[in-house]
């Protein structure tokens, strides 16, 4: 599958995504309130709308789907899925390590996906077929050869309802779990694909939080899936998990599966 | 109270941690296990031995605690804090938001502390009776008019046990939880002490993790104490807190003193 135009298309969105972005970072902007309460800032819908131009001039039938915006439909069959910053609260806790997120989903399926992190001007790109890259050079993820080995990753217990919660605890607790870290958003995804985190586990997200992470860990030699162990679709219901070796996808799901 | 000679030194000491470390930064190396099982790897040790080197050559009758070497006595009353890497578990998973931590403490109180972060090249410092600088540059806490406007941050749930868990869990509820972050060590101190937090809150921390943390939070004008709102000294037991704005330091013990 060549992907170059759409490539090429993926950079320049994170190009203007930081563009955007950068000037609000640290700084004392108001954050209004969405219905759900989560915080959402003017570089968040500035950043989408930069894309969306972007996307629209280029490619006119592709649909578009982000955060900020919503859903406009297409008639190509692929989706670009947007989500200018994920990770707004840590973004609004003056932290580096949010990112954008821009996928490329066809037919349901994510080939394309980028992790940008703005203030690091670290951008990893991933394509179906093609090996992950961060700023054009290669990353591999690492092998693990236990759960009991391995260093788990998700952004926080209170993402999870009471039972999710259970379920992860019983995960949590198989692995090296004084090498657990919280906090991350999609940065634990660029982690993994770098070798330096083994299982990442989360849930209620949305497309737009997971579309863009499968290509690049897949293309780092990692794989995702949802917690019974399926790959991760335009319809997966947000229970998502990536893991560095995908020889432990299985001992992972068991894990998680266990009867709390 | 002039301290110029000892921050001059504290800034040889972080240049001197920044060198050891960065190296090691996102490197496959192994990770030892230390009694209480937290990963400590090479760049910890080095970066003390090389700090230790330049505090005994200059301030002989100073006492040194560190993290990794433990205490050696002196003579003058003063002791030098040092964490090398607080936040190796976040080291470890890539992350460019551990820190070097350097206080100096005059019987029992600290008055001089550096939060340095080598990849960023950020570096906050704060002594007594002095504004806390970033990179030279002034920074200041802000106003919280209402625990429920807070944005509040912890390291994670897995350090504090069950009974400080609820506690914390009681104050967590009365913040904007919606805004509450995980993970980030010293980063959240230091994030505070920039205005972009309000309330840090942790458990279980030891002197190298929080003295050096109080004269940079005080000198943004922000508080740190205990969780009975006592001031921080060599001898608290570890419970934490920090505030940006110290009006709301009797409602967030006042929270967290419920009984659960």
């Amino acid at each position: 599958m060549a992907l170059d135009a759409e490539l090429a298309l993926a950079n320049r969105l994170a190009d203007a995504a930081r563009h955007v972005i950068l000037p609000f970072f640290r700084t004392g902007l108001g954050s209004e309130r969405k219905a759900d309460r989560s915080p959402v800032t003017e570089a968040d819908r500035a950043a989408e709308e930069a894309m969306r131009r972007l996307i629209k001039a280029e490619f006119p039938r592709d649909a578009i789907h982000g955060e900020e915006f919503g859903a406009e439909a297409g008639n190509s069959g692929r989706t670009w899925v947007l989500d200018p910053i994920d990770g707004t609260t840590a973004f609004l806790a003056g932290r580096p390590i949010f990112g954008t997120l821009i996928a490329l989903v066809q037919e349901g399926w994510p080939v394309l996906g980028v992790i940008d992190q703005a203030v690091l001007g670290e951008r990893w790109i991933g394509a179906t077929g093609q090996a992950t890259t961060l700023n054009g050079s290669a990353v591999r993820t690492r092998a693990c050869r236990s759960l009991a080995d391995a260093a788990i990753a998700t952004t926080g217990p209170h993402y999870f309802d009471d039972h999710d919660g259970a379920h992860f605890m019983g995960l949590a607790a198989k692995t090296d779990h004084k090498r657990m870290v919280m906090g991350g958003d999609c940065y634990n995804y660029a982690m993994l694909a770098m070798g330096q985190l083994d299982v990442v586990c989360e849930a209620n997200l949305k497309l737009h939080d997971y579309a863009a992470l499968v290509p690049v860990v897949e293309g780092a030699g990692g794989t995702m899936a949802d917690w019974n162990g399926e790959p991760l679709h335009a319809a997966s219901d947000g229970r998502v998990l990536a893991l560095g070796d995908p020889a432990r996808l299985e001992d992972v799901v068991e894990a998680l599966a266990c009867n709390h």
